[in-house]
């Protein structure tokens, strides 16, 4: 209350570190410093972002990538000096796969090998195939009888939406001043307000159910058609492809065929050459291996004491999603996050730091699926938004902070529609100013784990981060590689959130939070 | 002359073709307003393209796609109704090779594979290998010295230059009118001014001739310690790598090991991981095809003969090079150039023109060896710039226009410090100045085959291009593909070389020359 009404009076005045410690946060100016020289002058944020993404590899939900990220984590963090460390199941997820074998070229009318990759959750070819293609164009059931009885035996050819062309925009952007003064000034609507209807959006949510129709019904028929193996491609460009799952990754999922995610440039070339009658032929050997002993999920948690006799049994926690699609090393995406929030976690260790609050580190699993991890976790250990019945924990967890934009620096942070905290968030950030972290705005984001938190009523939080071009190369493609983390990027946003944690553990008050959401028996976020 | 003196009475005044019909060119404006739209609206310029990249596909010097191009293009332009279609033997080239395999991954720590293509002329490695890695970074002799016993049956990996990392300047560009004006108001030096010596230049040349030695010095040790094979990278991005050859094409070149050129991402993994002492295996399989029975390179060339008596012995020639690297299509290096070459002789017969003087295209081969198949024909038809003899043909060709600039439309063209033919080409763009193509530099440009001509006296441009992204994605990597080529670029480049053609074919003198070169006995140009 008293930073509060502080910040309220202070306006844009830049508010020392201690000036701060006398107005009720016990964070000193000097341990600030300590954070700031550790993060930016002894940084081992990106050695830590090498072991996640090369050392560990691919880390797929349920996958020995993950697996080993796991352990590695976990040892880690021991090494550093936290205590229970521990690889915490958070409840069932479905079967881990893994790539053991990949290749694919065309070897008629010429021989060029193709840049690809098996979708997550296919079966392997069971040896080479050598085959010719059929392309597939077919967006109504009408247009999918037509291919009847020409699909066995073939390799088919699904058509790409957008062509690769000369690019005029540059993949990589920061955040200007005045898309972060627009967000610094956005007021969230009412909740009364009735949204317009959005008759275009609404039309191309109904086009797109339709197709996914289509593309389901043409994946049992591919497989009742006795076709040999897919070639697809949801874009990208340069050598770059979108990645996914091709198939459900529940044990008990039905068969689907070898499936593989193609770089646009060679999946058009095939297109063309077999639009135009030209015979090719292509190889293709995949293998992949499902795991089935152990359908669990899991999160890798560690602590940092609080030292607080009071306060200790509250947690403020950190975290970011271990798990990445399979093509690449995740590395924006998001082994950058998790990097930095153990690097946040290593700085206020290396600095000595006696945290009144317990800090908490979460690395969750199972993201991309859905936000498993942190979701099981926090319907383990906080409410489940389904009942909204509170356990214990509930009233300890006094923040949760999230990464997962990419690698991108911080230039604020998402308050979640929270006006009470944005104020004291404003207070946090002001010894970044000088780093570009200056914006606190009360906008929500989505697609990340901060929304588990946030959907049972705790203060989860997401930063804003420099898009970088993490939308446009690496974000669910097969170059988000570690060559995408800038460490610059990396060691500034380790010592913001370092000090942030910093600031939520020592504070007399845990952080305010909004009303309760009331329960949402359907699930739904 | 007369055109010459209006030119320079006009200034910026917009000379319509009528009026120029009245001037001493015999081009008629009925007929330019014929090519426009022959070019613009039954423009056939993006299958001839589609043919030349994925059907005849990767067009290296000697091989079997180059041979299938050769072919294809000589039975197009007799179709077309062009005469004697013929593919001309230039001399003596080297040895003919092609890949039938090519399949790099690493499978320890985990499975990856991996992006690249062998180096071209490079041997296969005889079968699946299955090798563990060692890092090679020398610059010196001393260096390399210390590698000696550590190489046998390894996969060596040579270091990348520059790593890739988010990209905030656009791939592709136009050329702005600030460059445009730029280049037009350039004026030549006087050849008597001593150029300053530019001591850093000097420095990077000595530093690549050492950085080269030790290279050479570097392969022959390779095959004498015994290694395995060899992953290089000269750089790239997001999955696009640069290609080169990795052994000469002389039929009697040394032995040099298997040797791949890999995206930079996965080069960098494999070094990162091997130089933190994590084990790396690969398996790496390649096969290559040599071909000795036929060491002749080769020039396809068709005509559409001159109808003036008088004229008719005198030739205007067009061409771009038709051969590419072999990792990609060799779209914009240079199947947009040829493409564009052929589509101006189609317009020109599809438009019923009766030129004076004969046209000739001409398609070169082995180009990125050193424009050898240009070489090689100014040799045969014109003159040896090594003595200076002229031939008979040298007088009788009126002008010779090259494209191999990218797939960018025209601005303009250089005119190679040809001062007497500046004007006219001013003349002879004023139809395409709302098309973009305005400028006419005194400027040299260099890197292409209008150099064969230039070298012996005969009047050979190269046109402005906008760059797109030619020199950043597409010069020699493995993404020069069929999506780098805009339609509505290539069918403005075909308009604007049709018009060229027609108009040198129809003016009354033959374009201004140079004075004649001096013999250059050391064949330097």
């Amino acid at each position: 209350m008293t930073l509060l009404r502080l910040c309220t009076l202070a306006g844009s005045l830049a508010l020392t570190a201690p000036a701060l410690a006398q107005q009720g946060t016990k964070a000193d100016a000097a341990t600030l410093a300590k954070i700031k020289d550790e993060g930016l002058n002894r940084s081992k944020v990106m050695e830590t972002a090498f072991y996640l993404t090369d050392v560990c590899g691919p880390r797929l939900a349920g996958s020995e990538g993950l697996a080993r990220a796991n352990e590695w984590t976990k040892k880690q963090l021991t090494d550093w000096g936290l205590t229970k460390a521990n690889i915490e199941p958070w409840g069932t997820f479905g079967r881990g796969w893994d790539i053991d074998k990949s290749y694919v070229a065309m070897t008629v009318p010429y021989y060029h090998t193709l840049i690809g990759a098996p979708k997550a959750w296919t079966p392997g070819t069971n040896g080479l195939l050598k085959k010719s293609v059929v392309v597939v164009k077919a967006t109504t059931e009408a247009e999918l009888d037509q291919y009847k009885g020409q699909l066995r035996d073939k390799i088919v050819l699904l058509s790409v939406a957008n062509a690769p062309k000369p690019s005029f925009e540059p993949d990589a952007r920061r955040h200007s001043d005045e898309e972060l003064k627009k967000m610094a000034d956005f007021k969230p609507e009412a909740p009364t307000t009735p949204r317009p209807v959005d008759a275009e959006a609404e039309k191309r949510m109904a086009d797109r159910k339709a197709l996914m129709a289509v593309r389901t019904k043409l994946a049992d028929m591919l497989v009742s058609e006795g076709a040999a193996a897919v070639l697809s491609s949801r874009g990208g460009s340069d050598g770059t492809f979108f990645t996914s799952n091709g198939a459900p990754y529940a044990a008990d999922a039905k068969p689907v065929l070898p499936e593989l995610e193609m770089a646009p440039e060679d999946q058009l070339r095939l297109i063309r050459l077999a639009e135009a009658g030209i015979p090719v032929q292509l190889e293709l050997e995949t293998r992949t291996r499902f795991q089935t002993q152990d359908l669990k999920g899991y999160n890798v948690v560690a602590e940092i004491p609080g030292t607080d006799k009071k306060l200790k049994s509250e947690v403020v926690m950190l975290g970011g999603h271990l798990d990445s699609w399979h093509a690449a090393t995740g590395a924006t995406d998001n082994a950058a996050g998790c990097a930095i929030m153990m690097e946040a976690v290593r700085i206020l260790k290396a600095t000595g730091v006696q945290p009144r609050r317990t800090i908490r580190i979460a690395l969750w699993g199972e993201e991309e699926q859905g936000l498993h991890g942190s979701r099981g976790y926090v319907k383990n250990h906080f409410a489940d938004p389904a009942t909204m019945q509170l356990l214990p924990e509930h009233e300890k967890l006094a923040a949760y902070f999230n990464l997962d934009n990419g690698a991108g620096k911080i230039r604020g942070i998402y308050a979640q529609g929270n006006e009470a905290v944005a104020p004291i968030f404003q207070d946090w950030l002001k010894p970044f100013a000088d780093m570009g972290a200056t914006t606190v705005t009360l906008r929500n984001t989505g697609g990340t784990d901060h929304l588990s938190f946030d959907a049972v009523g705790l203060p989860g939080f997401q930063f804003i981060q420099d898009p970088l071009d993490y939308g446009t190369r690496t974000h669910h493609t097969n170059m988000d590689t570690y060559e995408r983390l800038p460490a610059d990027d990396l060691k500034q946003a380790s010592v913001v959130v370092a000090s942030f944690v910093y600031q939520a553990a020592m504070r007399d008050a845990k952080l305010p939070r909004k009303p309760l959401p009331a329960a949402k028996p359907e699930g739904r976020m």
